[in-house]
């Protein structure tokens, strides 16, 4: 975005793009790893943005965050330890902490500048940062895998796509270390991408995890804010079955207020369209 | 889109706006009800632009497609005669005439520019048009739901925005009317905009077919050429209940070659996240 700009516009492979109207910038700052900024919209309230990409938008960040956090800690029997990497907006970890049962949940972001902007000016999203239960380790999620002695019974990959600093984040080799800090029911869910515009991503994160995890899978949401509206996570663990293992009941007893997640959403989010099962080589 | 644009931008709300890199522009038309376009992209296809809105992109018109045509026809016990009102592309029909089941297909378009410019420049979603089960009538497909005194069994409403000539297909006289040209088991869906951007639409539709039809329901897509990707459409029907009266065997026999519809992402579609089960009411 340049200064005079009026719309935050992030152009996708050169062939599409999505902009928000903007009425300031609240914040600009390059850090080792990015370009970080927050503007406010005219109708999407505030916008974290990396290195031009939309990552954040206040109006609908609730999506992704509902998904990427209570799809692996309602199919996982009894979460109590859980690790996110990325996600130094905060989102997932307030998702994340809804859940009573959570003892700990660990931020794994390897850029202080993204915690700082989401804490001063999006505190909505980075409410959970300041909870007890919370621990944010600024540093290289990899290596934190990769080193750590903890176990968790979630992994939430919450990355931006996968180059610059995510790059490793999308190897093989991570995903063995992930296994073995996660306890016996564990599970990992990760960004995969848009299914319309980068199919191929999804398809390389099944190809790494299927030799690794004995269940895998994929499941989708539609935000605002990234390129096709249409998103991905993938899904793999050490048993439990993202559809057959969730307990509806469970769900409706946590009563949880939240505005895209339900058990019955849960389930359908893991209906894949033929087009992106075959992509998955299925 | 002027002329010197590289970018077919589509601006809604004043607030987002979204651009597909154009190579070339193919056709220009104002017809008495709307600017006609077509334009080659880089990366999308050829766009059909109404107002400078994008009605079609052939990258990704199948979700779409698919969706507004095998949800009814496959929940139907029995398609033979399908109305299709706007929808001039011919999207719509070739989906319906997929079904071999089905003996008869009216597209009443009101606009003829809009079926000529499909023919001559989106003939992969215009070949419906010549199947000799298809009839094209031009003219008001609010006048022609009055006045007819055929039957169908599936009604489709693909219009544009509730605003414009499509005005009136938003109205409650006018689902009075498909009610009385429905046969028995009949079932009506139509475009019902954008679930995150104007929940309005749907919910008004809702509350409009609910003292008419016995059984109301919405569902949902997402394509990459309609803001915010999410899109609903609404369903109601005489009796037919749109996920306890689909018989996934019947989808599977029929073997249609498609992209996004399958029995689960049917049944899928109907599962609404709390936000817009909220606007309805429910």
């Amino acid at each position: 975005m340049t200064r005079r700009a009026r719309w935050a516009d992030e152009t996708y492979q050169g062939i599409v793009r999505t902009g928000f109207r903007v009425k300031r910038r609240l914040f600009k700052k390059r850090s080792p790893f990015q370009l970080v900024e927050v503007v406010e919209t005219a109708g999407h309230g505030r916008l974290l943005l990396i290195d031009g990409m939309t990552m954040v938008s206040e109006r609908d960040e609730f999506v992704y965050h509902e998904m990427i956090a209570h799809v692996p800690l309602f199919v996982h029997p009894r979460p109590r330890r859980v690790l996110v990497i990325g996600g130094g907006d905060g989102g997932s970890v307030r998702e994340v902490l809804r859940h009573a049962g959570v003892e700990r949940c660990v931020l794994a972001e390897i850029d202080p500048v993204v915690v700082e902007a989401s804490r001063r000016f999006l505190p909505g999203t980075a409410s959970g940062l300041s909870d007890r239960r919370c621990e944010v380790r600024i540093g290289d999620g990899v290596r934190f895998v990769r080193e750590t002695a903890e176990r968790f019974d979630v992994v939430i990959v919450d990355s931006t796509e996968p180059f610059g600093p995510a790059k490793e984040l999308f190897g093989p080799a991570f995903y063995k270390d992930v296994r073995r800090i996660l306890t016996k029911d564990g599970i990992v869910v990760s960004q995969a991408g848009s299914p319309f515009y980068e199919l191929s991503t999804i398809r390389n994160l099944g190809r790494i995890l299927r030799p690794i995890f004995p269940v895998t899978d994929a499941y989708l949401f539609t935000n605002l804010t990234y390129p096709g509206g249409l998103w991905a996570f993938t899904f793999a663990s050490k048993g439990p079955r993202p559809v057959k293992d969730l307990k509806p009941a469970r769900v409706r007893a946590a009563r949880l207020p939240l505005r895209w997640y339900a058990a019955d959403v849960h389930a359908a989010a893991f209906a894949l369209p033929p087009f992106v099962r075959k992509a998955l080589g299925r």
